[in-house]
């Protein structure tokens, strides 16, 4: 287990987190459509070329699903977090082709503490992934719940 | 390919189409999140436990996935979808554990045509997945694209 870097009052507002970078492969899109989404054009390079897609693409949910594995690689495994309620909304903005490689970040919009849960913050993120040539290819919002540094009784009292 | 039985003149506001129903095992949970989210409680039954969650847990992207699957196999797959935007919203509401079968609904809350494509049509779904004892687990709501049955020029003439 990593150790925990960043915990609910690392959040502020503004700070950003790069998302690990990911290559897309065509054996990788057409396993992930075979057993999630198999719509022709993400089985087939003829048929993604058929397509406004332009070319063998990845189903949205890969690319979010990757976005998860980037997240994580990226920073979520170093931090205090307790999962997620949820997406505020994800949107899919351009193709994702076979052979593209991803990166992106996650930026923070909003940090709050939760009445109903003491020693839980819940930090909201955007969240941008782009491609090779810098176009974002998705992005969205979702909050995160994140544990506190330390109960108020531990943090030592300053001057 | 299947016949295309919805068109987008078959989505009328309030109509329900079923999902397909899914078995989530152990193995499928621990598959999907050594790949895209591997937190421990969605890897092992002990960290599950040891989670707010209660068990081993399928990951939120992975439940979404299994959900595309559900409803291409339950109607998409019949219909003249061209794809979607993207998610409006997404609701992990509880836990999807090991040995749950899944089953659902998308309910049609909104259909308009677009200027801006002539022949095709956006329709709004709410979607919601339950578990075998009836509880949603997650709940959402995107836009996909449908082309209509037929151009207005080939529409016969009606009294």
């Amino acid at each position: 287990m990593s150790a925990i870097e960043f915990h609910f009052e690392d959040f502020e507002t503004g700070r950003v987190f790069a998302l690990a970078s990911a290559k897309v492969t065509a054996e990788a899109i057409i396993a992930f459509a075979s057993e999630f989404d198999p719509q022709p054009m993400h089985l087939s390079e003829e048929a993604g070329k058929a397509s406004i897609l332009g070319g063998l693409s990845a189903s949205g949910w890969h690319t979010a699903s990757l976005f998860m594995r980037m997240m994580y690689d990226g920073w979520l495994s170093r931090s205090s977090s307790e999962g997620s309620p949820g997406i505020e909304y994800m949107e899919w903005k351009k193709p994702v082709l076979a052979g593209d490689t991803l990166s992106g970040r996650s930026t923070v919009i909003e940090a709050r503490t939760l009445r109903s849960k003491p020693g839980i913050g819940l930090v909201k993120f955007l969240h941008e992934v782009e491609n090779q040539r810098g176009e974002v290819v998705m992005r969205g919002e979702n909050p995160i719940m994140m544990r506190l540094r330390a109960p108020a009784s531990e943090v030592p009292a300053c001057g």
